[in-house]
């Protein structure tokens, strides 16, 4: 069965994971999806990535009389408001969930993703043509370490992407952040609300940047994962352990993540979605941009894990061609850790160390219960041939990931 | 010229990098060095690594009335000893020092490394066989952190290299460590001191470990660099500005390291040659494996530096074919930063956050020196195209790797 899921105010959820909210499809084990994922970015060129889009333009929708999507966060959805509906904790745009029929926690959910393909502009001006943008935000790892003058500061970097070839990314323009007012008279001083329409008129617009520089495109998306089953409103931006915000440029075309299925149904959402981005995301996002997946979802139940790949996962699993990535974060289950309230706190305490602990106990318990390695096997195989890279340092719950490569096994 | 700098005791110092000692060879820019390098590891089994090897022999030569180094490492060098002369501040066999003529505190010194081969085994047994050991160690980041018994421990693991096609290693056997008694009636219950002889009599051998794995090859040196300006004897482990013991695997064939000289005449020295290494090294050591480099040495004259690539540099820097890396530590100068005895307590204080600190600024003014981008053309063109890896986590002085690939520019 193949379905298709266009983005639209009914099959977009804004800013956070939930086991709450009514599904926008409902598929069965080995079903196939397309889904149409927007940028939460999209706004910071509407003219680009907004407007004559359909899709888009139902989502960011937003006047003082109407606003499509209201709620943009775990947040409160009760005013008044310091920044607007869900305060956005939480920022990411996620398509779905989608409910897999059967699903229940001790599960694991498989999600191929098939293909992956940029949502071009639909504005005349641009037909054809695909743009994301990459802001260096005030989360971002260099904000409060800035050396040239205004400080600190945020700046919009709008990028094109060229897929005549080689897949490729150029800069087109940049600007710093200036306040921006959204419909309901809030002004955002900084980027603390997602898909506030920046006016143009507002902000300076710098042409002939990153002059001769191009950009190698990894399609891929930031966020993808299950709902967790600790809270019905989890904010988008910390990633746990049944994913979300795992910011790993590797989940792109031809990957396969595994997750724990945390609530019945497993409530699947994508978004996020990313051009280009390095290990480490270090200004805070990618180069954001709408793309469409084809995905495949895979069911596999508790009792079929045993003696699998799939054996005792608790955390998300990547699967490429060449590789398998564990992913470690400051805290494994944030939630758990934190409580509810970690969703705001978690990036008070966000550091590299743990994160590489985890990753390492991951890899360890991955290779012990799966390739059936001691202990001291495994870890001589780690030192040797296992790489840890810092996979974003920006999402609260920081990330380390640890990627062994399939060649380093013969056949089992 | 062509030069060549075989093993010896006259042509190593063991643990330390030194502006004091002798120099072993001095050449001059352009000129062309052989240097054998050894492993520090090779007493882990010393049939395989060191036995019928004239170099070797020569250099780990010990009885109780002869020891051929007898200083290991940048400690005390009258007794009595804990561990023994030198005390094991620093364990690396190092070849060199090689001076480089001309060459002053100030210049940049360009050492190409235009090839890497094996050192094969000279015992009959395994004649032209090559062999590596693996520690995990008790500076390993697992050391605290086991789950099987016995806790903690130390496990030796021997690979044999095959470089008949695509160059890979293979585990032959481990042991878990056993209290080692060397000639001077030293008792070793950890690994606390390089070189000591391991009493095949004193362990167990496990055959048939880590079955159908193979571990793809990277040679390289884990230990290469100048001799700071700060101490006359510098402990080999933990990295700083001057290079050293950073650890990382694509130091190897085609690679090429830049290093700003600190003192007069550079004092080049190389070693901890490494058959094969994860990024972040995890047990505390790589496939410790003797290797011989063929290198070129270029003086990069200060007076020359601007406009280039090395504008600016005061921190190792390397070039591959594909990209360059910059080398982010917990302290970017820990001798400057903690002192002289920051040798012994830089460990107390590892962490990877301030490493991720280094490597972003290190990588952002390489951006905008070298490449003439403004600060925020380099955070956006760092946030979706630099990789930023963990180097290391077992130094000391924890290291972070940001690298830039070279396709990402176009002709200057």
């Amino acid at each position: 069965m193949h379905h298709l899921l266009r983005v639209s105010p009914q099959t977009v959820h804004w800013g956070y994971f939930s086991k709450a909210v009514a599904p926008a499809l409902t598929v069965r084990s080995g079903d196939r999806v397309t889904i149409e994922t927007l940028t939460h970015h999209a706004n910071d060129d509407h003219e680009r990535m907004v407007a004559g889009d359909p899709g888009a333009e139902s989502v960011f929708a937003w006047t003082c009389e109407h606003k499509a999507v209201p709620r943009r966060g775990a947040g409160p959805t009760t005013g008044p408001f310091t920044y607007g509906e869900g305060e956005g904790v939480g920022v990411h745009l996620l398509t779905g969930p989608v409910v897999v029929e059967g699903a229940e926690p001790g599960d694991v959910l498989e999600v191929r993703i098939l293909d992956v393909m940029p949502r071009p502009s639909c504005n005349h001006a641009f037909l054809g043509r695909s743009f994301g943008s990459n802001a260096a935000a005030s989360w971002g790892f260099q904000y409060r370490d800035l050396i040239e003058e205004p400080k600190p500061r945020e700046v919009i970097t709008i990028f094109e992407l060229d897929t005549t070839a080689e897949p490729t990314a150029r800069a087109v323009y940049n600007y710093v952040w200036t306040p921006q007012t959204d419909p309901d008279g809030v002004v955002h001083p900084t980027i603390d609300y997602p898909g506030v329409k920046v006016d143009p008129a507002t902000v300076r617009r710098r042409e002939d940047i990153l002059r001769n520089v191009q950009v190698p495109a990894r399609l891929h998306f930031g966020t993808m994962g299950l709902a967790p089953a600790e809270a019905d409103f989890v904010s988008s931006i910390p990633p746990s352990y049944s994913g979300g915000n795992i910011d790993d440029w590797r989940v792109g075309k031809g990957a396969r993540m595994y997750y724990p299925v945390a609530v019945a149904g497993a409530y699947f959402s994508v978004g996020d979605p990313h051009a280009a981005q390095g290990d480490s995301e270090l200004g805070g996002t990618a180069i954001e941009c709408s793309l469409t997946g084809e995905f495949e979802l895979v069911l596999h139940k508790k009792a079929d894990l045993p003696g699998t790949l799939l054996e005792g996962l608790d955390h998300p699993l990547l699967e490429t061609e060449e590789l398998w990535s564990v992913y470690g974060f400051t805290y494994a289950n944030y939630l758990a850790t934190l409580g509810p309230e970690g969703q705001t706190t978690v990036a008070e305490t966000a550091s590299l160390d743990p994160a590489m602990r985890d990753a390492f106990r991951k890899l360890r318990r991955f290779l012990m219960t799966v390739h059936k390695l001691s202990e001291d096997e495994a870890i001589a195989l780690m030192s040797v041939a296992a790489d840890f890279g810092v996979t974003q340092v920006v999402d609260g719950n920081w990330g380390v990931h640890g990627s062994i490569r399939k060649c380093v096994f013969g056949p089992r």
